[in-house]
């Protein structure tokens, strides 16, 4: 019984990296269809939603499968919440990627306002971010949890700085405004979905430490917005 | 004991209307700010905003008790395993309004854009949205939780219509883009708090009727980005 209840842990653990790992690819495949304005990548990110969406439901048949069948306690317990409340942050990020594929599709059809340097960056790190974010899960790191935390200011700082920038095309030349507001739109996607790997971070905190780091007052700093 | 664990589920729906309502007033609160350019409501919604993250301690560790201790079967053990991603969704819906708060001091410094009519009634419709969303929940209602999902969608149709009207400023005079793009976002704040409503409606379905609707193909319409 105890045997059985590690393998499906184990079991559980490999659709969540399965879930992770599609969605980094969709973030970079969406940005990639940005900045190489390659059409062909937009579909892939959208039928990728399907399948993280299909794992996400996946996911939580078996958290509740193993929440009446093998009443977990104390830690284990924890672990198997937590999954699920991860499993729907995922699931967010992949939805992030399809809005910026949106986004994109509308910029394919015009031309370019300039060549992408920061946001591509920004996506690198919001892409390692939720990869490490799922591995401090099932790996239980909490100090790799608590540096995902510190990341997500990097990346505020850097949509902030894009931002910046945007505006001074925005003023200098009405006629850039519409692509102008879709890139800041970009940047706000991938900062949201910096937030949710900050969110899953801060579930692996709790998980490993047993105490809620969300909303202490001393670490503020490190809540999303 | 079966007596015991219906007054801890009740106890806990309490704690989840409380923490609804004090989210659904931190709305208010900003959207009034910002409209009656009155400062002094916003300090009310960084305090309320603390009270709400409190709450949400108080659910998951309620929940995590319940689930160890009464171990749950069936319908009650979705119904706590959703009340913790609900209470998720709240103090998002909270953040979401300390968001505007904070972009709506920057607006108070400088000269009204425009009088808001359309920002205020976007908030009227998500807030309650958010109220309708937690009684879905408690009284297990899922046709008034699929009812918010269609209002997701009035709600979208009104931020594309600010969206455009602020991007006709902007164009006409480089002078309003700042403020301006600060109402685009104060706009998507709502959004997605309006998303956050949907979601929580969406687990109310799957929660009544013991499926997913959220990735079914032909509700696509209902999902929210």
């Amino acid at each position: 019984m105890e045997r059985q209840f590690d393998e499906e842990l184990k079991a559980l653990k490999e659709k969540l990296l399965r879930m992770a790992g599609l969605a980094e690819e969709s973030i970079a495949k969406a940005v990639r269809a940005l900045k190489d304005r390659n059409e062909a990548l937009l579909s892939q990110v959208l039928e990728q939603e399907e399948r993280i969406n299909l794992i996400e439901i996946e996911i939580d048949e078996v958290c509740l499968r193993l929440l009446a069948l093998r009443q977990p306690m104390a830690g284990d317990l924890r672990f198997v919440t937590s999954a699920m409340k991860i499993a729907s942050e995922l699931e967010r990020i992949g939805d992030q990627a399809v809005n910026i594929a949106e986004r994109t599709t509308e910029l394919l059809k015009v031309a370019q306002l300039k060549p992408l340097i920061d946001l591509p960056r920004m996506a690198g790190l919001a892409q390692a971010m939720v990869v490490d974010a799922i591995n401090a899960f099932v790996n239980r790191d909490a100090d790799l949890a608590r540096g995902i935390c510190e990341r997500d200011d990097e990346v505020d700082q850097l949509n902030h700085q894009i931002f910046r920038e945007l505006l001074t095309y925005m003023m200098g030349d009405a006629a850039t405004i519409p692509r102008a507001v879709e890139l800041m739109l970009i940047g706000r996607h991938l900062e949201r979905i910096a937030d949710h790997a900050t969110n899953i971070g801060e579930d692996v905190v709790y998980l490993v430490k047993g105490k809620s780091v969300k909303h202490h007052i001393e670490e503020r700093g490190c809540r999303t917005s």
